[in-house]
């Protein structure tokens, strides 16, 4: 727990950022670059990117226009992507295309590849080395979370037939080049860039000097193709403890590295996108700086078509005005009796998709899943079912109506248990995406049941309601 | 898109799965230990997981019986943590130690740690080697999440009199224990193992053979202490491009070594803990080969205080019972506004949720948060208010029950957002899990008032409708 002093430390530190933000905001206001730049040059980056969220769109452009290339580059790349998209999208291209170019193919390849196709291309005509943007372009054509699209730039590779003491040399001279942590192996390529094979650093410095390092190095390394989906790159990498592996196109040239930690953010950030998307927060991220027409337009896409599927399960409760007219009670247990049984559900489907993605289950397991969750769903609606029934029958003193309420909620249970555990499966199958779509289409199908189980329950036993 | 052949593939890999499953099934019915080991050899580790997943308790715990010491320990490192720890405690005291002393100090710190206390009690006591088991006591006692908890003992360190000559002889004598791909770095260190610097590997074998370590290294290198948090360690690495900092404890001793993997993978398993709090699967993953009964209560749990956040919403209907009995086609609308007024919410909660996550905003901006939701509530109220307003003066040709549904919807929509911006943020503020109580408050909130606006207004314009 926080004591009295930490927690007073914190708020000088909170008073501290405020202040520190309204002057960036005013140093942007006068045009004064200087003073914009000492703010930011003092902040986290946590703050960094706090700060530059919080000021208005107009502002972040102007500061961004105001700052020299590689500090406006230092400053996209402090950004969330989506918001480093729209400011690329707002400045001219050449400028954004300098940007790029400081920022290096690997976040260069990321943002273009979320930018419309339009604007991508108009930056990547202002580059001034045209084999840069070749590649670039190339890079784009990955998908994100394939091993083109993951994969670093940052490899280092020599001929076969270099020496070691040739390697060492050329590793002293250009220091500064491979003072990267990431450089741990060299990989060795014929004239055609074709990978033949690797070396650590350790053998390469323990070898005598005079040897040719194609005679040091392990033949036909392990290697991922460019387009490699993440998920079997997750399966290569659990099997080989490897911190990384050489990216090679169809014809076997080296094209790049893709590190574990590169895999594992993408997973991660696949594991967001789910939650985003179960949320309802679907078409990419979305930042409250973005603006308000595309907030609203994006959150709409999703409500739309759930009112729809809201409007099917009310014609449920519709069609049944009658029994409702003469027991109105029931009014009360309709939301009830859904809202429970979408909650038990919902449980079920985040069981489904986590098992999903552990690899646990397949979609043809769903057999075993049903029998499971039905299980589940007896045990749960039973003790859910005596519970409410049993508030309903006191409430109007009236058992027959706690049967009716308590009945629907038990056998709603055991439909929504069952129907949320095989619908993520069901969805896999079909190749939709089960963190999207299962929540909709479960909430629409218990609705519907548990509406028409109350009040066809009530209906038949009407005359002692 | 996946053609016909590579479907026809895929089907076959499918059966040669479940026949494979079968014959393990069988395997450990018999007691054929050889048998059952060739099938485990060849499965890739995610169907290993999968097999012994559908293997019921009984023929899990005989396999893990049958193996042998290394491969038991093999088959729990390939479990989701939940189902290891659950074969630990079946297992006697005595195999369990075996298994962990096999395991190595970093796994079985995390599965001990999962433990209920008297049975990691029972098994540290069976250790062979007290200095392991004393050692692993307290790394169970940091938390998961900590600086100590997602550290590795893989860490290889020298006193600083140490020469180069003498390290470098080492090495090669014990190649094989530093073969690992994580040793990059070694650490110098005084008699009382009191962290005193870093040297590269790069560095190293660049370095004269008779000079000290201790005068190659870099001083006072940057280390982390064994109880810092998940959340610092982030923007420890954020702030550094390193791929793995030293971790010590209070005197400055080196404990251990946390890499960038290690702590982007326990950021991954929070996000995912997130995502299944937010379903409501609370109090550790769950597993369908969980015991029914273990997962009937877990799930519960969560569940059951939800039944009395729903009551207090219906009892709001409950005191309109005349409105409703005067006017039923409302019984129609009370679901659809609370369900439509929850989907609203919850993407306000989820971007909330991510925002909080990216550092962009912090508890104290919920008037910024308060004020870009509401300019979105009204904007998406209002459409969507008059879609359903439209839809229910149309379907019973009164003008004023559109009017009191739309308006109830749009008005609603403006809370929900609302509420479903700040409360993350509120419950942040007091260090409640958001991802675990935002959605049932929101929900219990937008109930209650849809409930509440749609029968006010319906009473107030009662004589037209």
């Amino acid at each position: 727990m926080a004591t009295e002093q930490q927690e007073e430390e914190h708020l000088n530190q909170e008073i501290q950022q405020v202040e520190a933000w309204k002057t960036l905001n005013e140093a942007v206001d006068a045009g004064d670059m200087e003073a914009a730049h000492d703010i930011l040059e003092e902040a986290t980056s946590d703050d960094k990117r706090r700060m530059i969220s919080l000021l208005d769109a107009e502002h972040r452009d102007a500061l961004c226009a105001l700052l020299p290339v590689d500090e406006a580059a230092e400053l996209i790349e402090s950004l969330a992507d989506a918001q480093a998209v729209k400011m690329l999208e707002e400045m001219p291209a050449e400028r954004a295309a300098d940007v790029l170019e400081e920022l290096g193919p690997d976040a260069s390849g990321d943002l273009l590849r979320d930018l419309d196709d339009d604007s991508s291309e108009a930056i990547l005509a202002e580059f001034d080395n045209t084999q840069e943007s070749d590649d670039l372009r190339e890079r784009v054509s990955y998908a994100w979370d394939s091993a083109g699209g993951l994969m670093s730039d940052r490899v280092v590779s020599f001929r076969e037939n270099t020496t070691v003491a040739q390697v060492l040399t050329e590793l002293g001279e250009h220091a500064e080049d491979y003072s990267d942590n990431e450089v741990q192996y060299f990989y060795v390529v014929d004239k055609n860039k074709i990978l033949k094979g690797v070396l650590a650093l350790r053998n390469l410095v323990l070898g005598r000097r005079t040897r040719a390092i194609g005679e040091l190095m392990i033949k036909d390394p392990a290697s991922v193709p460019v387009d490699m989906a993440l998920e079997d790159l997750h399966d290569v990498f659990e099997k080989k403890n490897y911190l990384a592996f050489p990216v090679v196109d169809a014809d076997g040239r080296l094209r790049g590295i893709v590190t574990r930690d590169a895999m594992q953010e993408a997973l991660s950030d696949t594991q967001t996108d789910s939650y985003l998307k179960s949320s309802g927060i679907v078409g990419g991220e979305e930042l409250r700086s973005m603006p308000l027409k595309e907030r609203c337009m994006r959150r709409l896409a999703w409500l739309g078509p759930n009112i729809l599927l809201n409007l099917l399960a009310a014609s449920i409760i519709a069609s049944y005005e009658d029994t409702l007219q003469a027991v109105i009670a029931l009014a009360v247990f309709l939301p009830m009796v859904s809202d429970m049984s979408g909650c038990s559900g919902n449980q079920a489907v985040a069981v489904s998709i986590r098992e999903l993605t552990l690899g646990i289950i397949q979609p043809r397991d769903y057999l075993r899943v049903l029998k499971k969750e039905i299980w589940l769903g007896l045990n749960n609606g039973i003790v859910l079912g005596v519970v409410l029934g049993t508030l309903a029958a006191v409430w109007k003193s009236n058992i027959y109506l706690g049967l009716v309420v308590g009945g629907a909620l038990m056998l709603n249970t055991i439909l929504s248990v069952s129907i949320g555990g095989i619908v993520p499966l069901i969805l896999k199958k079909f190749k939709v995406d089960p963190a999207l779509a299962s929540g909709p289409i479960l909430t629409t199908c218990t609705d519907m049941s548990g509406f028409f189980l109350v009040l066809s329950l009530a209906s038949a036993a009407m005359k002692h309601l």
